[in-house]
């Protein structure tokens, strides 16, 4: 243990651990445990760091050499050396205040280290007046937060849905030239398409990609620069515009400070944007998980018109049984997303006044979000989607049970005449064919002509496929 | 009473309804109660009946007389004439097929009554094979979901946001050469421009906007022509096209042929995209209610910065007790607006297969939030926001009881020593100045230049304010 | 029009309408529109001013010629008869307060008008001096919102739940002797009882009932006699206990008066609670009607083990197509009552001291819950639920289709074992029987007295069903 | 690395794992990262699957050497020696069957080591034909999934709730002889007893406390011995109870033999129960830190009535600055609760046919909420609650500014009159006294009987405080 001191006192502080007084503070009020706020946030903590101390540095607002130290402490902290030296939970300050004090101190004691002082000796490097310099937990914390939910989602969630989507259009390919029965209600209806759903989905994500890729583009405004409440006391003049300058130049990434700082402090709005788009996310992916596992259910006795990968997991109970689990995976990170988006819009209109107070737990939600989406779609992608393949003969007595072909016959003989065809087919265990006949309607040849399914499925294909399901 | 009939046998209809057997036994199933579907989608049945029955006459598929009969009707449906017609509440059928087919009975029976034929006599308009002709529910029901959310948005919605944000705006500009204490954690921080926090809420309200449009614009893919399934089956070739291009035509607005169909039918992105903009904009008008309120409370024992202006209402207990009446009228809408998403996304979630039947509540919650939106943000806007004003003198007192000014002296004597000079003032009862000037940290000058609340407020200030706060 | 007047000056009132100047304002101020507070809160107005005047009249706070006035105009607006003149929508101040007022206004200008006097005179009744006497809007109106959510409840919707839980234990019965492929996964698993879904959704129901029961129990604590901010000021001692034995008299219901009346004035606990137990109902009967809708999906290329009653509804497009209708309306109450508990949880959260302002939306949200529920389950119940059969036929071929009966050889043959016959058989394209055989794993007798469909259902079935599906 | 096999051939585990095959295999699917399943739930497979074994033991469905084994490694389990031998995320089958077989094949390991036989082998202990003798995933995964909220909810959060309710009657009986303004609308309204906060809030959570204990007690409705979808199927006669008497000697706690045990596979309506009183929880947590934190805010240009302990953490830029630390960290613990419950009751609801496969997800929610306010809530009383302490000079101020205190007035001059009076004393800028007093309403000693704002608090306060903050 080693001692450090603050405006309160002395604490003692493991001698392994770079964090300082503040921080042990914190400790001791909240408990160091899990669950932790994400590594991208804290390393993150790197990037803003480096980017103020050289923002600093050219206005005159820091010397060269504490910059260079802070610089090259925080480029550490950026690279995930001290992903260990941030011990305090989410459930903390709702500024995330001490985990900004957590990020000076650390920065401040590896930098003293680094030019061979000892830890806690707060010399050449304060946390506070160096690290912290021109910067409060205000404005650094949601400029974080808009930094770490930017290259997740750029870095992992956006690739992973171009690949979702690239797969849904790869198997509305491979089924092109198949039909098979459409279902409303969830009963039989006409055929359709098989790739119908398939670009469906695909259609959804990439809208869903869209509307994500302009949120993310939104928390590009960065509040930094607007210190204590938005006021920018103690900043500077010209400190965002060089702030952001250092950190494009670090990141690639094209920052802008933001015109009315308070608005990233006190709302969160472009944060639950984000969210927002993760959300309706879940939704689609729902829906299109649902229907794999609908139309590959059974596989005897259910619908089993898709056989899905054998990723070799079965029951513990049924041998041989196999399972959508990944799929099911998928589900269950979709109601996750859906809970996140709860907290995160409940935390972000619960702010008043200058500072919004639930920005760990805000921050807690959306990266988890977007971890859990780009964790489990590759794994759907590739695991399960990318080999679905077509159950030909399931799909063909499928198509052949369904009553509902005789729609096509409504254009010829009005939708009433139809309608007592059916019923009466119904009521005497007839086929509509042999009802149709019977009721001297029409004849076989007209029938045949008038309700075959290649005529009927063609309805939703975009070329006639002379060949539906045909060579199964 | 009349008789009418369907592939079931007859119904007793009410001589002065026009809805036909369908409707009558969707009565028997479904009651005849509230709560009814939204009236702008019933009226939207009037413009896509009408759009449907020009492309088919067009396309050869029905009669000119026909269709210009289904014209007209569909017309008096459209401008408001069967609102009481349509007597089937949102708890239907999910497809809202039974609405759709209300729709067509009072368009064919209303049809029929033109032609001088009686009603329920389906001649020479039969509600499916005229009314509904190239159409099913599955598609048309969409259709008018989106119709009907475009309209009422573009119309209602976003005129109330852009007045709102230019009546924050005019605050912003109005509050401009004033500073009031900010305040973090509620607690007392340092002075802030007295116009940043309505700037913020105007950027968040004009970003919303934007998303909200975009949602809108999203919206005008139509997945009419799918009809059964998807299938396209029984509509004629290029019917999706002439049906959007007499939309257009009817309505100024730019609808275009969905090209993969069942997209709008299964699932419903689209809306749920617009649905998390009314969520997102609840949130930000949360923060900014409570910031009004907050800003105004007490008005003697609170904060009282804010005046409010007297509309009259008052407790039926306390004489002369004024609240922020329509401040908590649009919270509640706030409330009801994430209560609708809610609803809404677990409905479009749960689709599976070709349609998602969650449709008579997804449009109902949408509307819902839209009409509730559209009808409070105005009265908040015109009635309170607008008329907010200033209580200079409560803002100069705040301003001076805040010890946080000292946060200025950090910069020259660093954050340990201000820690400390706050603590011994605290605790000796003395002002920052007494002790500043007692520890011999500076000269009575230094100080009143250094923390000059002038200087303070100047940091989030464009302009610096030499009259700040002075003229009260 | 005629002319009333407050303290704020004079206002014109329709003239056949019975509410005063506060109403009017209030009109002014949010509106007159759609959505009105729900009927049963505002006659529940009529019970609680009238125990309110008895309450009075005992305790000498009002004369008793005043007081039998106001007992007789509350009890008219009680019956029913003032329903249309409370004008206001859901969106007014979040007291309730106006429509307290209303209330007031309402029942002072009956009494006056039934003792011969003018209306708007507010002689010889006053609507806050005598009407309101003792009483505030803090008081008044969480406790018309508990009177009015235990009588809704009572009345219909626990009712609704044991006639749905008799329904399903009457379902279980029916099909006792009925075993069916049980489902896990969607996939094909192992026989179950065919009872066992009912009796679980039978137990579900019961229970949820208890709960829900629980919660009216807890409403029956009334914040009456709190009169402003809970401070009990102007109300005469023991007011609170005379106020709800009055109460108890009228409606022969179990009213105490809480202990600590703010509780019900700040916070809603009470009624989160009873909107918690709508939640979980929800969250129930969407698995029990989801159940419902796939066991009868098709009915030919779905599972179709079920045949639901026929209620004539149909497809505008499909003639002759059924489906779940009144299962599909159901499924929307749901997702309607799990947004309303949204809306109603962020309202209940967003009290600070001594008052809630979001009573009108959490009233509006409950009751909107408790309605639909009433509405639309019972109509489930009878329409659908009572009526459904199983089909013996498809119930047979589904059970005979899967693979999963081998789980009965483990215990015999060991897992590992069983597991290695399974994709022999499937790679092989044999059936189980075949390749076990084939394997000389066992005999054919064996073979077929293991996995004797009837002994495998018999796991869990009461009774040995040994004429199981056997007689279809 | 070693070598161990199942039916679909032979995998690589690392040699220190005691999991198996199976597991590995999900690894190759699901990843093997975080978000990790509760420890409290794998240590509850401890608990089962001993019991499970000597159920067997009796039985005669195991030899009592191999149950010893088991009996011996599960109990390991459950003290928590193989907390790092489950390496799957969260995101896995629905059906948690993939952890179930870690626990079987850790268990088995784990036995097999003990009777000297080497790891992998299966002998003497195999996972599925001993381990998991007798059961499914189906019925023990929920099965654990009560055991451990049961035992997380009793041995942490209700004992933290009664320790809260406590120390809430504790701060209302040091507060019980205060009185403060109350503030309704958030605005000055009239005196209040300080205490009446802190019992409401005390009401509040004793009740919440039941409403738990409750959903906890119905809990020990197991579903074990259902075996694969509630067929019991596999399970000797008496398995289910002799299963819960073996889980009672070990647990103490009363556990029950469902008596549908396919109701809490398919359906998890117990645990939506519990997770429902928390989110009600969290509902009033919000709302009484709140009433803390704006109570206390300021300190100066705030409400400032409470000082809130000392922690000695601060602001990064503003030194000195103390803020509701404890509060914030509690408030975000209950957003994150309500986030809990959305994704609980989106994967209650999502269950089809005899198995709900959200049960990882499900569970994680649950015990995420229980252990989030079991860290959060102790905290919160201990270091913030218990120490708050009134400020009787700013108590004093605040009741002295309010107007409200003419609502004494009225009971003897009439509504109307009163507030005439208040509009003219605010027009003319004099105190209430002046007015009342120029007016000749009434004489000075008359208005200050009146109005003594010990009579007026009275109203609230269960004794007579006749020294009503008068010592300060």
């Amino acid at each position: 243990m080693r001692l450090e001191a603050d405006a309160f006192g002395d604490v003692e502080i493991p001698a392994d651990r770079l964090w300082g007084a503040q921080t042990q503070r914190a400790i001791a009020t909240f408990g160091a445990g899990e669950p932790r706020l994400p590594i991208a946030l804290l390393r993150a903590f790197g990037l803003q760091k480096s980017a103020a101390a050289r923002a600093n540095a050219v206005l005159g607002a820091l010397d060269e050499e504490r910059a260079a130290l802070i610089v090259r402490a925080a480029g550490e902290l950026a690279a995930g050396a001290f992903d260990d030296h941030f011990p305090l939970p989410v459930w903390q300050t709702g500024s995330g205040t001490q985990t900004n004090m957590t990020a000076n101190e650390v920065i401040a004691n590896r930098a003293n280290q680094l030019a061979g002082a000892p830890l806690g000796g707060k010399r050449p490097v304060h946390p506070n007046d160096h690290v912290n310099r021109s910067q409060s937990s205000n404005d650094s914390f949601p400029t974080v937060m808009h930094i770490s939910a930017i290259i997740e989602t750029e870095m992992h969630l956006l690739p992973a849905l171009r690949d979702l989507a690239a797969a849904l259009e790869d198997r509305a390919a491979a089924f092109s030239d198949l039909a098979r029965l459409g279902r409303t209600h969830l009963n039989d209806a006409v055929p359709v398409p098989f790739s119908q759903g398939f670009s469906a989905a695909a259609v959804e994500i990439r809208r869903i990609s869209c509307r994500m890729a302009d949120a993310v583009a939104d928390l590009h405004d960065l509040p930094q620069g607007g210190t204590a409440a938005g006021s920018g006391l103690n900043a500077p003049d010209g400190f965002d515009e060089a702030f952001c300058r250092h950190l494009q130049d670090a990141t690639g990434r094209p920052f802008r400070a933001a015109a009315v700082k308070v608005e990233a402090m006190a709302g969160h709005d472009a944060l639950v944007a984000l969210s927002a788009t993760c959300e309706a996310l879940s939704v689609a992916l729902t829906r299109l998980v649902n229907d794999i596992r609908h139309l590959s259910s059974g596989p005897n006795a259910g619908i089993g018109e898709l056989i899905l990968p054998d990723d070799g997991l079965t029951s513990s109970i049924m041998p041989g049984k196999r399972n959508a689990t990944l799929g099911e995976a998928l589900l269950q990170v979709c109601h996750h997303v859906c809970g996140n988006h709860t907290c995160l819009t409940r935390g972000a209109a619960s702010g008043v006044f200058e500072l919004n107070v639930s920005k760990p737990v805000i921050i807690h939600a959306l990266l988890g979000s977007i971890a859990a989406l780009s964790q489990s779609i590759p794994r759907f992608t590739s695991g399960c989607l990318a080999g679905i393949r077509p159950n030909k003969r399931r799909i063909l007595e499928n198509l052949d049970r369904s009553m509902m072909a005789a729609t096509a016959l409504t254009p010829h003989h009005g939708y009433d005449v139809v309608a007592s065809l059916i019923r009466r087919a119904e009521a005497d265990g007839l086929t509509l064919r042999e009802a149709a006949i019977q009721d001297g309607l029409m004849t076989v040849e007209e029938f045949d002509r008038l309700v075959d399914p290649v005529r009927l499925a063609r309805g939703g294909l975009a070329v006639v496929p002379s060949i539906i399901n045909k060579e199964s």
